[in-house]
Order: structure tokens, then sequence, then C-alpha cells
């Protein structure tokens, strides 16, 4: 654990310039819009460690991959996002001498995360040979306006001295990828201008051997100060201005940076392109920035309003939860159904910035309750829409119907780890669980009886495709596979992925039994083919250990030898950063739920005492070693009134990046995984379930706090709950009076706050 | 099945100029002598498609691996070997035309190995506006000098007209490999130089990441001719010389080039390097061609002389087996220990150029036979040599011990698939296998009561630190790991790996017996060690099928889908050119022998009904996609009695390249597979065995044959084994008297032919 900012519950804030982890500073301080994002990196240039990094939404490129090129099947490419055009870049300089927070005398630092306006602020006292400035920056990606980028400087000369004060800003396109193979740049500059107070620059992405798309970006910046322009022009990859003047003592100055960036994404030609940047850029020109920030910030007090959870008695858990909602929205809010959510967001390059499973098992039963059903139904629209590529997937592997990526920016795999791609295909199911699972929460089955029900046949025709029939055991299985718990591969029959193939085939066939005949028809499924999935059902081969009393979580598990993570030396944890690979696969240690990742989604279909059994042995040998394990561990030790290990796992989710608990965050924040807290809290906690079209809830309160308050989108109403030592509180902020289940007891909530 | 040269006893001959197949072509006529080797690419350029390719044993380089990067143990680069500088570069000019057997008029072509000799011939006529030029060409890499490479040419004006004949000859850096990343470079000039009738460039590998060693080598060509210098200097990356004269009708002219190369490897310091090649080039500038020639062709002579097999009846078998022979003592014949044998030899990139399990499992049973035993214990004491990388290795794994690479250049893995070097590791078996059949061949102890000990004692703590306790069966086992059959990866209980570890275990303990005293302190075993290692030979589990009858494959082998190859489609074999990675891993169809591979090593441990209901069940289920899979099959039918099976199983491995029956043989041959076919003659055919010190025959005589007959190296005798129809003949042909057994009788051998 490495706590570098102050707790504070509504900013993230820190008074020290911490050179020794400046990236973990900078993950943390990353802001996005859902379109575009940044790393909390310098505007300008730092002589001292940094990853800079700003990334657009669907702007991607195919890397090479050079392992088991001789096998059939392997993706072709490694598909990740890239470091976009560096757009915020500003030097300052005193008497022509450019100042380095690195090396330069700092004082009176703050940087602070405003969550609520969101607005990332700087301010620094900078001293110089004699001159002494003082200088506070505000910048944000707007979420009212999305190609918006805005910087603000203001200075101040702090000293005794006049001094030269001089602000170069640029857009640059010579930026490469910390990853880069072989240090490769991956943008070709198409065009070039600047005048006195703007710039452009219109690049475009190298071009590939694989046939994927180039992406065009324009970036335009319009500049105002009250400093005198210097100089503009062009370098090899950079257009720049420069302003300057000479300041006084206690003389001021300011420089405000505006920049619109567009891409080839949303408009037909590079002119149609170009012609939208130029008009954005003239318009925004025209707007003050009190306008452009409150425009923005107000996106952002409606978006709190609807999903503010409140923790009384616990300010690190509250900015924990704040922190994890803030960090989501700015990643996605649903306004693009071509988007997705990266499990880094639009802070750090792992993971390539593409769509996981993440989305469907981890975010969506989290936006469900957030936001407006909407958001959700666009994140079932990008499945449906890339249905194409799925069926390319499930083709390379020589089987039927769609495999959906288990890494994706356009539907087609982009991972290169055959025991990822081929392998973990339970995400599969977990597609066809988030149909399931939206509707079963919004009541809307406009999705499920159209869209969806493509989608759910054609992922029912690869799994029919893809298990086989064990003639010895007289039983249908699935043999290699890797299920939730990366630390197994190529294992056969993992229970996970059998109970998720058999669930799908089920439910595709209720949902057949719904759908209209125009529909029926399309999907053309045929009584031969409804029959093999009745009978898959009927024989599918579910692993369990009967002395145990437990599901089993793949075929040999228990071979293995069974010792509980607490006997492991506290020297070797994390297993990932000490153990070879190799001995992972081996050993029990389980990386994240998998058959309790089942036992979540499907939490109505097991007894107590199966639930038990199962958390009982399982639970002991799992490192948690994936940001995404702590919060179904909180929910199911809470569903077992195991109160003690639902709050100690919730602490793990809820801080996991403030804290950086895994030490890794300086590689960028855990974004899909900091659903946990939230899931952990609702879920947890409060107990909420849905069932047969009904809220349910049976709420605790953790022994460390005195309350907690959350509000929940359901079906068109806004409910709040709020738990204390009092008992429950409902209140309906918005929406039609409805019957929610509290432990049992049916309440009736209209206006009026009903305590249960 | 491919065939593109004539069948002929003792050379590869063809009267076409396949342009359709020019790499097939070249790969065949690929020429070696152990340190270095080239494909049969044309010396002059050639603007169809053709796979230029010189390589020199030992020199390597390493190349970036992005895939699981993240993954602790997993090797830092994948090792290949690299294209040399191109030393055999000749450009012929008729009037200043270059000529381009690809374009130009071709006549009279022959293309000729002469692999007695070991001469590779090519001969064409030649029409070119007016002209018309013979020429041929002798090439051949010495075998009596390793550094030594000589071309010669013969030029004849075959017209009516007169015309200028320009030859300019060079040495070229500027080479890459087909596989490299973003086509890089690997060579940078240290030094060039040239005169009239000489030139030089030596050459060193580019600098690396990964603290591997950088190779120097130095090329020097002296060039004798009767044209006329025309020019002499040097290019970017070249030196050249050039020489011309006008050639009257019925005019000829000769050229001759002499090449030394020396590396690195046999020099202290670039000066010795350059020196040494200075004064070898000196002295090799005084001989004769033919003197060149006979010296190199006499040791030729003498391999043959030891090692020659003859088959009656069947042109096609016998250019097989000669053929084979040929290219593997072109790759290795044992002057170097730090040298071993790659799956391509020189004749190809594939493979990396670097050894695998290959050398142990399919060589050194073939070397064992055909080379006085020095050849052998060359190999063996090549992973004597590279302990210290296999302790690396172990170490990476988190493991005691030493693990031997599934791929090396210098102990250290280099192959950048999980699946094969973190699991594969059946191959420390082999290896400690190699040890015990050298021992049991020769009957040399001084290997394994010295260096082998050592071997034999680091293995064996490998295997007890890599095989864990299964509480639950109260057995020993081994989870996680590929078998001989790579077409199953990360499997639990390979019996293959099971057996051989519990073998390995029980070798060791006998040999620890055996060693002086000081020896074993040296090793230092304690006795709870040692009852370790009891208590795991004790008690190791090895999967069986009572009803069956037969070992099992690896646990969950029975649950998969068992269908004979036979009822695959032809059109979807072979499996690895059809079929996704993934739907090959669910397969229940084998690449190579994994069970049979075990009952070929320990032919002597199970009964007729064990090996009868293993082949006869795993056999049908065999795909044969690894060219060393044919062999076992066919000595194990053969000692089944199933001689039509064995016969077909040689046929497949005899003529395997010169059928392109893999059709990949374009790429390159597969060396260590062509050891297959003296396996399957003297093992199969004829039944060879070493049992309790003596030779044992039980011949057989394929049907389409009239005889065959070969030479046994055994413990410091040649003795000719020649079966016919009038049954088998054997004859002492150097050493002292033995007895032999045949068929289960005794048979005195001295130098009178016995007929058994």
């Amino acid at each position: 654990m490495q706590r570098i900012f102050d707790i504070d519950s509504w900013e993230v804030v820190t008074h020290k310039l911490d050179k020794e982890n400046k990236r973990l500073q900078e993950s943390m301080t990353s802001i996005g819009n859902g379109y575009m994002g940044m790393r909390g990196f310098f505007e300008e240039n730092y002589s001292g460690d940094t990853l800079q990094g700003i990334y657009i939404g669907g702007v991607w490129f195919p890397d090479k991959t050079r392992v088991g090129w001789w096998k059939n099947g392997y993706p072709k490419y490694f598909g990740k996002v890239i470091n976009a055009v560096n757009f915020i870049k500003t030097n300052v300089f005193i008497n022509d001498k450019p100042i380095d927070l690195a090396t330069d005398s700092i004082g009176d630092f703050t940087l602070r995360l405003d969550m609520k306006r969101s607005i990332l602020s700087r301010e620094f006292m900078l001293e110089k040979d004699d001159a002494k400035l003082k200088v506070s920056i505000d910048r944000f990606v707007s979420a009212a306006q999305k190609e918006l980028f805005v910087d603000a400087y203001q200075f101040e000369n702090a000293g005794s001295t006049s001094f030269k004060l001089t602000v170069n800003t640029q857009i640059d396109a010579d930026v490469k990828n910390e990853d880069a193979n072989y240090g490769e740049r991956f943008w070709e500059i198409l065009d070039k201008s600047q005048s006195e107070n703007r710039g452009e620059i219109v690049a475009i992405t190298k071009a590939n051997n694989f046939g994927t798309p180039r992406f065009i970006v324009g970036d335009e910046m319009v500049n105002k100060t009250d400093l005198m322009p210097e100089k503009t022009n062009q370098l090899e990859s950079a257009v720049q201005n420069q302003f300057s003047k000479e300041l006084a003592p206690a003389g001021t100055a300011y420089f405000e940076k505006r920049v619109v960036v567009v891409t080839s994404r949303d408009y037909e030609d590079q002119p149609s392109l170009i012609q939208a940047m130029h008009e954005l850029a003239a318009k925004i020109a025209e707007e003050k920035l009190s306008d452009l920030q409150s425009a923005h910030s107000q996106v952002w007090a409606q978006r709190w309003e609807k999903s503010d959870v409140e923790i009384d008695g616990d300010d690190a858990a509250q900015q924990g939860i704040r922190f994890n909602l803030y960090q989501l929205f700015s990643t996605y809010y649903g306004e693009d159904d071509r988007l997705n959510i990266g499990p880094k967001g639009f802070t750090g390059e792992k993971y390539g910035g593409a769509t996981y499973w993440d989305t469907e098992a981890f975010a969506i039963p989290m936006y469900l309750g957030v936001t407006d059903s909407s958001v959700t139904r666009n994140l079932l629209m990008y499945r449906y829409k890339q249905l194409d590529g799925a069926y390319v997937n499930a083709k390379e592997q020589g089987l039927k119907g769609a495999l959906y990526p288990m890494v994706t920016f356009n539907g087609i795999e982009c991972h290169n780890e055959w025991e990822i791609t081929f392998e973990e295909i339970h995400r599969n199911g977990d597609i066809a669980f988030a149909i399931y699972n939206y509707t079963r929460y919004t009541g809307d089955k406009s999705y499920v009886l159209n869209e969806g029900s493509k989608v759910l046949t054609e992922i029912s025709r690869f799994w029919a495709d893809r298990i086989h029939y064990s003639q010895r055991k007289g039983q249908y299985m699935i043999h290699g596979v890797t299920g939730p718990d990366e630390y197994e591969n190529n294992v056969n029959n993992n229970w996970y992925t059998n109970y998720l193939a058999k669930w799908t085939l089920k439910y595709t066939l209720e949902i057949l039994d719904d759908v209209s005949p125009e529909q029926a028809a399309e999907l053309n499924v045929s009584n031969e083919e409804k029959q093999h999935w009745q009978d898959i059902i009927n024989k599918m081969y579910l692993p369990e250990d009967d002395e145990l009393g437990i599901f089993v979580q793949d075929d040999d598990f228990l071979d293995k030898e069974l010792k509980p993570v607490s006997e492991l030396p506290a020297d070797q944890l994390p297993i990932n950063q000490h153990w070879s690979w190799d001995k992972i696969l081996r050993s029990a240690f389980i990386k994240q739920g998998d058959i309790l990742q089942g036992i979540w989604d499907f939490i109505d279909d097991f007894t107590p005492e199966q639930k038990k059994a199962n958390f009982d042995f399982y639970e002991p040998l799992t490192v948690h070693e994936s940001s995404l394990s702590a919060s179904i561990h909180s929910i199911l030790a809470a569903d077992l009134h195991y109160e003690d290990k639902a709050v100690e796992m919730y602490e793990r989710t809820s801080r996991l990046d403030l804290d950086n608990y895994n030490n890794d965050t300086a590689d960028g924040l855990h974004i899909t995984s900091m659903t946990g807290s939230w899931l952990a809290i609702v879920q947890g906690f409060a107990g909420m379930r849905v069932r047969h079209d009904q809220l349910h809830f049976s709420p605790f309160l953790p022994k460390k706090w005195s309350g907690y308050r959350f509000r929940l989108n359901f079906r068109g109403r806004v409910v709040q709950v709020s738990v204390g030592s009092d008992g429950t509180h409902l209140t309906l902020v918005s929406g039609k009076p409805l019957t929610i289940d509290v432990k049992g007891q049916n309440v009736q909530l209209g206006p009026e706050t009903v305590t249960a």
C-alpha cells in the first residue's frame, strides 16, 4: 500500500511534487470524457521520469506479433491504442530559460483533481535565478463538448525583480508508445499550419499490412493571452505559437489554450474533417473560458446527482468510491455505441485500450444502477454491431456461430496469447449474460427480442459446435479452456464455462419462444438445432465433488497441492511478480473468482449451503491478483454474512488505485475494476438484487461506518437508499411509486421516506 | 508428394530448371560441412523466387519477443541463426548484360548433387542476343578444411559470334533473414579491403540488449581466372573483383573462387582472427583446385565406408537413405563439441538453427551406429558444457537442478512459446536417456561416471522439485506438461514424461552407486535426497486404462472424441495446415508418437501384448505431422511383425524431403528426422537391439526389396549386415571377433562371413 494523495471527500489532492512517484501521480490525475483522455503528465517538458499519454477513443493500431506464427487461427495482429499527437504541450520560460519541475526550486506545490467539477489544477511557486514565478493551471476535457480540451494558466511575478516570461505552446506529432517495438512512430503528418495565436496538425496513422483502417486526427489550438506574440512557426513534426512579456514584480499574465480534436471516425473524408475542425475551433474561440468551464461542470453535476454514494464516518472510503465513479464516467458515459470501456481507460498503454469481458461482467452491473438504461443499452449495441467480427473469430477456429473476442477494437480478436484468445471463451457466455442482466434490471425487452436474440443465437451456435460429447462419460464437455482464473490455462471442463454455456443455450431457447415470427424467420434456428441444444442442456457435465460438497473448478484441479494463501510467505506475494508463470499454472492459487464468479452471476440458483461450501473452499486459495476479484468476493461474503470478509474485500477494491495496492497503478488506473467498490456497497453491503421485476435489499452497516447512502436508477425511478444504525431509509427521488423488498418485507415507496 | 529430382542411387540430379519450385530445388541441393553450409541458391542474381541462405554454425542473434512479456520466467529472447554475409556471390555478364536464369533462354540444364564426392554442380547453355555461353560450375564446402568454400566455373563460347564475358565476384554483407522483424539487418562491417584478385570483409553481429555475445566473421576470397582484371573496388556493404575478356567462338575461360570463413568462436580477438584468415587464405591460394577437391572428397569416402546402406531392388529407397545420411553428415560430424544438429541444419531459417531434443532422441541412436563413438560423445559433451545454462533455466522456473532448454545455442532457453519451453520438459529425460543409450551401446562408462553423473544428478534434482504429490491420489504427479505429441499442450500426467522422470531418478541412483568417492563428494547427493527420489520412484503415477489395456497419454485423454485418422476427410490433412490450433489441441489426433516414443525407448520393458495394445490404439490416432514420427512407428511395427505398416512408415521417412511429403521442404530439409530411415532399416527391418553388451538382430526383408546391407560401428568393430531372401549374412569388416544374437541364436563373428 502506498498513499500519495491526501484523504478528501471530493478531491484527489497533494501538496507534494512526488518525483519518485511521478507516474503514479500522473495515473491518479488522469482526466477524460469518453471520447478522449489523458494522464496527468505535465504540459511542459519534465526531465524526470514521466509517462506521456493522451489517448483518443477508437483510434488504434495493429502491432506485429511473431510468436506462434505458423499455427492457424492465431490473431494476425495485436491491437493497441496509440499515444495521440501531444496537443497539451506548453513550455514556460523565465528569461528564456525553460522551467523544469524536476530540477527547479519549487514551493507551494498543489496538485488537485476536483472530482465534483472535474477540473485538474496545479499550482506552484518556482524560483529560478533571481526570479520568482507563481503559476496556476486548470485543465479539463469537456464533458459538454467532446472535442474540446482547455488549459488555463495564471502567472504572477511573486518576486522582487522583473523577468521575461515566455510561453511556447505546441501541437507535437513526435510521440511514440512506451511499448512500441523498435521505438516506431505511428503518426504521419498530412497537414500543418499556424498563425499568431492558432495552429493545427492533421495526422494519419501509418499504413499497416493487416488491412485495418487508418485514422485521421485533426488537432487545432486557439490561444488567448495577454502576453505578446513573439514567434509562430513549424517544426519538423510540430506547430508552435510563442508569446512573451516582461513581468514586473506583482505583475500578472494569463494564457489559455483551447484545443479541438476531431477524428475520421466521425467524418466522411479529410476535407469534411478539416472543415468541421475549423468551424468548431472558431465557435469555441468565441466563448468565454468561464462558460466553457461551467457547461462542462454542469454535466458532471448531473452525473453526480444520479449516482453519488455517500459514506459517513470513513473519509478514505468516501474518497475511494467517488474516485472510482469519477474515473469510470471519465472513461465511458454511453455517448458513442462504437466505443467501450478499456481496462485502463485513457490512463495508460497497458491492455492496449481495447475492450475486454470486464465490460459485461463488471461494468454493466454497475452502469445499470447509476445511469439511464440507454448507457448500458449502448454497451449491448456495441457487441451487436461487432457481430461480423465475432463470426470471423469463430470461423478462424473452424467453428460455427459467433465468438466474441477477448480483446478488440472492431470485433476481430486482436490479442496474442492463444490460451486467452482461443480458450477464455467464457466471455461469450458473459456477453449473453449481460443481455439477460440488462433485461432483468430494466424490464426493457426490446433489445433481447431484436438485436439480442441474434447475438444469443449466434453465441449458442458457437457453444453447440465447441462442446463435444464424451462417449466414455456419456456427457457433453468443454475441453481446452481458460476460466476467469487465468492462473490456469487450457483446462478441461471449467465449471464456470460449462455452466455458462449450458445456461446460454437454455436462455436462448427461452428467448426464441418469445421473438416475433419475423425475427424467428431471420434467426432460422431449426428444430434439429434446438433439439441438439436441449440435449446438451440435459447432459452437460459439471464437475462436482460430493465428498467436499463443492463444484470443482476443472478436471484434475483437486489433484493439485491445495494449501491456502495464508500459508504463503509474504515475500512471495503477489505471486505474479515472484513466481514463474509455469509455477503459477501448476499451483492451485486462484487469480480471481472462477466458481465464485458463477455463483455471483447466478446467485439465486444456489442454496446457502452450496454458496458457503464453495466460498469456504475457494476463497482461501484465491490471491485476488486480478483487480476484478475483490468485489465479487465482497458481495458473496456479505451474502453469507461474513461481514468482516466483506469489508476487507471492499477496502481492497475501493482504494485499489488510490493506495496502489497492486503496485502497478503507475502504469495506469484499473478502470473496469473500479466498478467493484460500487458493486460491493450496493450488491454487497446493501444486498441489492433484482428478482421478478422487483428490487430487493438486505442491508448491513459496516462497523467502521456510521452510515451510507446511494442512489439507484431503476426502471425510470431514482431511489435513494440510506443505511444507518437506525435502519434503512428509502426515498423515491423521482419517478412513479414502486414496491421494494427489504429483508423479505415488501415496502411501498412513494414520495415519503420510508424506514425499513 | 512432389518429386522434382531424378531417381539415382548416388546423385540428386535434375535436368530441369524448375522455376516454380526453385526454393525446393535449393533446399535439396544444400551442402555443408558441420561448420557452415548453404542452400543451393545460385551464385548470381536470380530475379525469380529464391531463398538465399548461408549459415555458420554457432553464429546467431537474439530476436525480440513481445508476447507474454509481463509473465515471469518467459525466455528473454528468441534465438535464431542469421543469414551470413554472402560470400558466394558471383555475377556473370555477356556483353555487359547480366545473365539471369529466371528470364534468359536456358538449355542443357543440369543440377547435380554428387553425394559420393560431395560436389554440387550446375551446367547450362545460355543464349542472350547473339551470344551462346556454356557454363559449368562446381561448388563445395570442404570437409577437409572447415573454413573453405570453393566455387569453380568453366565457360565456353558455344555460339558463332564473339562476345565480352565478364565475371563480377563479391563478398556482400547486405543480407537479411526472411523472417526478420521489420526487415532488419544483423551485420555491421568492421573492415573491408580488396585488391585485384582478392577481397575481404570482416563483420560483426549487431549489438543486442540481452547481453548475448556478438560474433565477428571474417570472409576472405581469393580468385583465380584467365580473364583479365577489370575492376576492383568497394561498394557500401560489399567488396568486389571484376574480370573480363572477349571470348571468340569455341573460346573458353575459367574462374575459381576460394573463400575462407573464420569466426570469433575460434579466435581470441579481432586481430588474431584477421591474421588467421590471411594466413589460411594465403595457404589455400597456393593449392591446386584438384587437390582441394580430392582432399574434400577423400573425407567423404571415409564416411561412406563406415556408414553406407545399400538397398537392392529399390533405387528410390536407395537414394532416400543416402540423401539422408549425406545431409546429416553435412550438418554434423562431431568435430566441434560446441555445435549441435539443428532441425533444419544449414538448409533454412526455420527452427532458428538451434539445438532441439531431436539430437538426443533421434540423432544419437543413429550416430552411435554409423560413426566412431567420439562423434556421439561430443554430442553428450555439448550438453555437459551447457549445464550452467540449464541451471539458469531451472532457476527461471523457480526450480532446483538443471532444466535443459527446448531450443538453444548456449544452454539458455531461447524459444518463445511457454507451452513448449516451460512444459515440454520430457527433453530433460531424453537427455538423460541419451547418456544411458551411449553407455549401453559403446560400453564406455567414462562419460556417465564423470560428466554424465553430474548431468544426471542435476536433471534428477529438477525432476524431484518439479514433481508434486497428490494428497488425494496418494501418488506423485507431473502437472502442466507438453509431451512429444505437441498437439496437446499443458496436460497433466503425460505418461511418457512421468515414465521418463521416474526412470531418470532410478538410473541416476544406480549411477551414483558406481561413481568414484571423489565424484560422489562433488555431486553431494544427500541420503534424504536419495530417499525422496526413491519415494517418487515407488509412488509415481502412470495413467493406465485397464479396460483398454493401454497406458493413457495423459489425464482426460480418453474423454476426447476418439476417431481414427482414416475417418478424416483427405482435404483436412495435414491438420496443421487446415485446422486452427485450438481445434488441434482439443482433438485426440497425435502429432508424433508419445506413449509409443516411450515404448521405443524402453522397448525391452514391455510385453508383446502391451506393445501391441498401445500400438493398435495410438497409431490409428496419429497423423505423423512431425517428420520425426514415422521412423519410430516403423520400428515398432516391425517389432510387432506388422511388416506392411513398417514399410509404409519407412517410405514416409526415407524420402520425406526428396518427395516433399509434408509440402514444406521449400523452407529447408528436415535434417534431424533424416535419421529416421536409417533407424527404420537397422532397428526396424533388421531388428537391431543392444542388450547386455551384445548386438541382437531379427531381420526381415521388405517384399519390394531383393536385399539390403548396412555397416554398423559397434565397440571398435565395423560389422556388415546383409539381409537377402537367402538369409542374413554377417561380416566383421574390422575389429575383434564378437558374438552376435540373430533371432535368438548366438553367432560367433570372425573374419569370415556368417549366414544366420
